[in-house]
């Protein structure tokens, strides 16, 4: 017997599979019948661990994979890998596919459609861009590839263009490879989701631990050997020796299919959907993860960030959904931390350009303070950066670079940026002290009482 | 020329050294003179700390101490070191003190007071509770008087009675000296600030450590040598040899003073202040740190709670008013952290029998997660519980039992109650997120998904 309805979901990985999955377990095989098409040979599995198991800390791409295509068809859903969806007739209800091994094409209706098409790296149109050797980190497949490359070549020399994320974490991975790692960076300072004198201190850093990092470094050519494989990376300035790049400039939402089937895309490039994540306009259409726009909570703009528990979140949310529930995603606020070897880096809501473009007046009150009480062994230092909107008080970013237990107190504002609290509401939290795990005032408590006094004083 | 008011403080440590630090940061010594007393030879301590030093994770006593007597002398605050204020004189706005090396005694008169008297352990009236060898763990001067018996005996034996906070992390400091050590715990589970399905853990994870941990214990001896020191504790089930005892069995407020002077003290045991921390029915007197009762924001309910970081902020508060600023300290929400060797304990908000004690009733999930991704090195176990009230979802307590990168997350949920969130909203919260710092669902995300789940059920 068919079933009543049949969801298709476009690409295997968490926003989709999160989709699926939930799906599934509110309703059956008979009611719902779930296929899923993945471009790639692999389903659920966490990008955001590439960098780890390239540098070797995690030590099989298998530990990266939460379910394969076997254990999500182990829960009735019809999962088609290595198949590439090339349109959507959101009219006829239908989806094309290809087979990228056969080449075969077919169309599969659809009742419900989740697409879940993730992002794309960035890669500018240099000269040398496509030579073997470079990479992007995107998908699983991309990780094996650049593992392979590392595997033959066995070189010496890394280069890393991009300084965001991927970028200082692909440093550090490669930097765990024997490599020698340069990270070119176009802007100002690494991290430019951090305020410029936040981002020095990961530029400082990054060069005590031996990564040569360049800042305003602009990417001209990549150069090849005869044998046609990268050879160096020649900027503006100096040209630096690569036996491997790895490009780290960030990702753009993959939403060609949905713009060829006319799905809504909004100024960030991402599709935009309602608060339950479905696709503006279309009844029976989701999106979720890396492809779509959020709300940003603390600016109300919509934006496009790329990061897994956002995706999984979309997934939840949207399974929920087209499983006859509800949820919703309320928004974000810009919650990101990262590290580099042992240098944590981590930020919420606005920066203070940010600020700036919406029109805000802020104050700001930067302070330094420890991990742990300074007397505890351990204590390691850390930079708190705490942006206040004027007369307010309002809360509206916090950044912190610092060492071991520097980076997860950003969930400390990230609450508070979600209740919209103001810094003075903030001096009073009751966070968790002790010797081994906070000085007496936490960092962040540091932080808002600095930043109590800057509102009252005004400014900015 | 005489200062146009004095502020005496009864006090020397965190709330009383605050305050007049705060005090005098805003008035001058012509405005404001500052005396303060202070019974033992220290100030501005960790008393915190203190397990930490005997177990020798700190090497030195100095380490602990933020101020001197003679760095408050610089800043023009007159201190008395071994002075003890033996009445407050209320009516005639003086105190009388009594210098404990030369036992001279004398009045000054005030303007305006704060009264920082602190705590004390509680010592249970038994047989031999105050023989040599037998110690409370409250003062700086309790820690070193714990280190000489320490470095005198050199013992085998240790028996901690009380497994609380103070309890727990002596233990970790009597390991940490080479002692065998035994914990002694009247109730049904260490940490009787936990549930006792979270205490289970927790005694399972201390006797997993090789410390001998007995719940139901109750102490009915302290047996002594021929020399009159300790040699074993009996309880009402076996007798246990100790070399030395600490007594980790809690604290109360020592408000003794106070309620001479007819200053008012709640049920808790604590004075009881306004929001400003005046003392109730006193316009020129100030209570703050270990002696006062606080608002719970969850309950609604006044209870004592001894903990610096909160003395730290009832000082800047008070110190704020005295020095004619305005401050407030709205209250706790009971959060609170520790740990016993590589173990992390933490707890925020209501325990069942809180909540049940208020009339609410609510539903709980309890959750098994990793401190990272589970496939990044370093991921620990970690157990989250949490308790929403039933119907409205409403977040009411957190508690976390694991290992490294488990305790401080208690702040999510800190922030949490504060804001009064429900569980279904703290499902969204944007908490920072890469694999070396958590898993994409963070453990407190998964907590509330459950917690979610069970509210809609209804249940308790």
């Amino acid at each position: 017997m068919a079933a009543a309805e049949r969801l298709v979901v476009i690409g295997g990985d968490a926003a989709g599979m999160s989709a699926a999955s939930q799906a599934r377990r509110l309703k059956g095989p008979d009611e719902l019948e779930i296929v899923a098409f993945e471009r790639g040979h692999f389903t659920s599995y966490s990008a955001c661990g590439i960098p780890y198991w390239v540098g070797g800390a995690v030590q099989d791409r298998d530990d990266l994979i939460a379910r394969t295509p076997e254990e999500h068809r182990a829960r009735n859903i019809s999962l088609r890998v290595r198949t590439e969806v090339t349109a959507i007739d959101v009219a006829g209800g239908r989806v094309r596919s290809r087979d990228l091994e056969s080449g075969a094409e077919s169309w599969t209706g659809f009742d419900k459609l989740v697409v879940a098409t993730g992002a794309r790296p960035v890669r500018p149109a240099l000269p040398g861009i496509d030579a073997p050797g470079v990479h992007g980190v995107q998908t699983l497949d991309d990780g094996q590839a650049l593992i392979d490359t590392l595997e033959r070549t066995k070189g010496r020399h890394a280069v890393v263009v991009g300084a965001g994320y991927i970028g200082v974490e692909m440093a550090e991975a490669l930097v765990g490879r024997g490599y020698e790692v340069t990270v070119l960076n176009r802007g100002e300072q690494p991290m430019s989701t951090l305020d410029p004198d936040m981002g020095r201190l990961v530029h400082d850093a990054m060069n005590g631990m031996g990564i040569t990092t360049v800042s305003g470094a602009e990417v001209t050519k990549i150069l090849t050997g005869d044998d046609g494989r990268v050879r160096a990376v020649a900027t503006d300035g100096e040209t630096y020796p690569a036996d491997v790049v790895v490009l780290g400039i960030g990702v753009e939402p993959e939403t060609a299919l949905a713009r060829e089937a006319g799905l809504p895309v909004g100024s960030s490039g991402g599709l935009v959907t309602d608060l339950s994540m479905r696709v503006a306009g279309h009844e029976n259409i989701w999106a979720g993860g890396d492809c779509v726009e959020v709300l940003d909570l603390v600016s109300g703009r919509r934006r496009h960030i790329a990061l897994g528990t956002h995706a999984n979140k979309h997934g939840q949310v949207i399974g929920s959904n087209v499983g006859g529930g509800y949820a919703t995603f309320p928004g974000v606020v810009g919650t990101a931390v990262s590290k580099v070897c042992d240098l944590e880096i981590a930020r919420t809501g606005l920066r203070e350009k940010d600020a700036r473009a919406e029109g805000l007046r802020f104050v700001t009150a930067t302070i330094e303070s420890t991990s742990r009480a300074g007397y505890y062994p351990g204590a390691s230092p850390m930079t708190v950066k705490m942006t206040a909107e004027r007369r307010t008080g309002r809360l509206l970013g916090v950044q912190i670079v610092g060492r071991e237990g520097a980076g997860k107190r950003v969930d400390i504002a990230a609450v508070a940026l979600t209740a919209r609290m103001t810094v003075e509401q903030m001096t009073a939290l009751d966070l968790g002290y002790a010797p081994p795990f906070s000085p007496v005032w936490d960092p962040v408590l540091v932080a808002a009482r600095k930043a109590v006094t800057a509102v009252r004083k005004g400014g900015a």
